[in-house]
């Protein structure tokens, strides 16, 4: 039969099914899908128009980046060791005051994709002002992309109040309608940034539109604490009220939970993007990451903005997720090195509402996988290879990326976007910024 | 002045004196010493015979791993996600019992010195069986390493009890007396495997042979909890009374403490090696980082062994240890970028009895340094190279490496030992273990 591509790998981690791990295994793709996962001496079955033999790696499903914002990666450095409100305050929206505008999102998101490819990172859910330039961004990289269609009260560059961003929002939701990479979800910031009004017309028009509801939740105990003075209650207690809670919601951060909370999310089929570095970074507080598991709540991997963690580095962001729920559950078993990957691969892919399409090399799906080289002094012995991918490799051990069987990481080469270019304008706009 | 080499570089990082970032600047070596940290406009007095322009790169001290076992390399990835207990009694110690010997000490240190250069780590302070093998590998490695003498109250394939144990370090000790790159340490394993005896001969003998006492103590509440029970007292009470609590001791982990604990340490003026990914993967507790270095006590920093992190990358460390630090003391001040390059650098050479000789670019010290090349996708832009260092770089981004003034990693080149060599010894052993 001819196919498009095979690759043939030391080993094959599909993800589904689940604690399978392949030895010198292939995969056959045909028209940017995954058509078969099979032993390498069942390959004679397939003539390729190209085969790639990739005997000292893994290949796995591309990972899924559940909260970021892209459009952030020129402020990466640009201010650390500060608390929240100062960081927020005093420096980042003071910069992005300066900066932001269609050409900073565009050239901002553009460094972000090549970032997030050179790290094994297939698709990514992010949320900006320009989305459409974001959206822009991922097209040109070639990656798969959820854009934030965001809404907040206060006037920015972009727009002026909640129902100018709303507006920006649906025509940007219809204008990607028809592309096969890009989707949207609602993204209203944070429950102390969105008023009731726009929270209630942005659960109509999700349920009408079918898409979800990403938004910052219970990111510190300040944010917990000023709803209590505010509205009488807690930032979730408000959001369930509004009807938010459910399985549309991608709810970030969400380092504040008690049990009933906890027991509330499970029951609704609501979703947590847990973000450990950016949460350690700016003293956010402590995600209980072993009590969602074990509350079969659906948590995802998300690295945030460049400005908050500094890096969008999956692969960090793995490993620190599987180490810190150890501490924090006083339990060296918590968060399990399979238990992560999945939560970068398809638990993201679930409640982004694209499980059927990506998160697994399961036959039909789109052939959005990577391959990481273990044959290093830094990764050998392979024992288990997810143990290496989660707690030895580094994330420059990706050597080759595709998404929806396009090669757009070749090894270590960029197909899509050109590396110069996006470094000169990333210094671009760093001497904007230092003499603005 | 004819000197041996000049290094120009975007910026130097001399950590003293403190709060300096040098733009455009060059290192003058001779002798395999630093003579000078100059501005590049002055390089002209000098005529090198060898120059190495680093236009995008970083220079600074080599980074010091303050506590690790080199030579369990072999065993990374092998028994993950385990209580501490479990994975000490049911997987390393068996897996110790079926391989250990002194070839085995040799292949895995030189395994970890090939993993430890490649990532910018010029000097290492260690505790294993075979002690002298591991001497033996930083030798052929070119590394500076400090050689834990160490002590333990069971037999091994290495000695039988404490008195065979402290005979064969100090007959090691007096074989490395004139090696101007290897010093030793003795290394009591833990208040919990080393009976008062011993202990009280180590304290006499470290004082005569003027050397540090290198102990992991108060890894866990296990640990504290058994010495209440068994001598009435915590650990480092017990310490105390053998008079151990002194500058010599290099105390590792440490994440049980009570206030007055800190304030006895800090007066004693003895060193904390912390270990935070180690202590993570093994859920053994916190250590209040922020609390030591707010009362003054000089930390270090430390991967532990392979077999518990799962990797001896000092970027990785200073990063976890950053962003630990933040969530622990609820503050996003806590640890700061430049406290924690300190903690890899000149805290370390002071707690190991090396500052006269390595962790900082002062004149008279030994050219012990590493270049950093920061122009990547990865690590652009750069507000604050510190930043990048601790916040974004991955330890592949060391490219050069030099201990005393020795070139032995070019370009990402290894110049002392032979990779494919190593890789080949680390797969023997792992067909050794499976096969046991």
């Amino acid at each position: 039969m001819k196919i498009d591509t095979l690759i043939t790998a030391r080993w094959v981690i599909p993800i589904e099914p689940a604690h399978t791990i392949h030895d010198n295994y292939a995969v056959a793709i045909h028209d940017g899908r995954i058509l078969e996962v099979l032993p390498q001496n069942q390959i004679n079955k397939y003539q390729p128009q190209s085969q790639i033999d990739l005997p000292q790696h893994v290949v796995l499903p591309g990972l899924i980046n559940a909260h970021t914002h892209a459009a952030m990666n020129p402020l990466r450095g640009s201010a650390d060791d500060l608390p929240l409100m100062t960081w927020l305050q005093e420096h980042i929206w003071p910069a992005e005051q300066k900066l932001v505008s269609a050409n900073y999102v565009y050239d901002g998101s553009l460094h972000a994709c090549a970032e997030m490819i050179r790290g094994g990172i297939t698709c990514f859910n992010d949320m900006y002002f320009f989305a459409e330039q974001t959206a822009r961004a991922a097209e040109q990289a070639g990656m798969r992309a959820v854009i934030g269609l965001i809404v907040i009260d206060f006037p920015s560059a972009y727009a002026q109040n909640a129902k100018e961003y709303l507006h920006k929002g649906l025509q940007l939701h219809d204008q990607l309608r028809s592309n096969h990479l890009i989707t949207t979800a609602f993204a209203p910031h944070a429950p102390y940034t969105v008023s009731d009004a726009p929270l209630r017309e942005i659960v109509t028009l999700a349920e009408e539109l079918d898409i979800p509801v990403h938004m910052h939740v219970h990111e510190t105990a300040d944010e917990v604490q000023q709803s209590l003075q505010q509205h009488g209650m807690r930032p979730l207690a408000r959001l369930q009220q509004l009807g938010l809670i459910s399985p549309r919601l991608l709810a970030v951060h969400m380092t504040q939970l008690d049990s009933s909370e906890i027991s509330q999310l499970a029951q609704a089929g609501a979703h947590v993007m847990h973000c450990p570095e950016s949460n350690l970074k700016l003293a956010s507080g402590f995600c209980p990451l072993q009590t969602l598991l074990n509350s079969n709540v659906n948590v995802c991997l998300g690295t945030d903005g460049a400005a908050s963690n500094n890096d969008l580095d999956m692969f960090g962001e793995m490993r620190t997720a599987a180490l810190l729920a150890k501490g924090v559950a006083q339990d060296a078993r918590a968060a399990d090195a399979e238990s992560v990957l999945r939560m970068a691969t398809i638990n993201a892919a679930r409640a982004l509402g694209l499980e059927d399409r990506i998160g697994s090399l399961k036959p039909g799906k789109a052939a959005d996988m990577i391959a990481v080289n273990l044959h290093s002094i830094e990764t050998l012995p392979v024992f288990n290879p997810i143990s290496q991918l989660v707690y030895a490799a580094g994330r420059h051990q990706v050597t080759d990326v595709w998404v929806a069987g396009r090669h757009i990481m070749k090894e270590r080469t960029l197909t899509t976007l050109d590396t110069n270019e996006i470094l000169t304008k990333v210094r671009d706009w760093q001497t904007k910024l230092v003499n603005a």
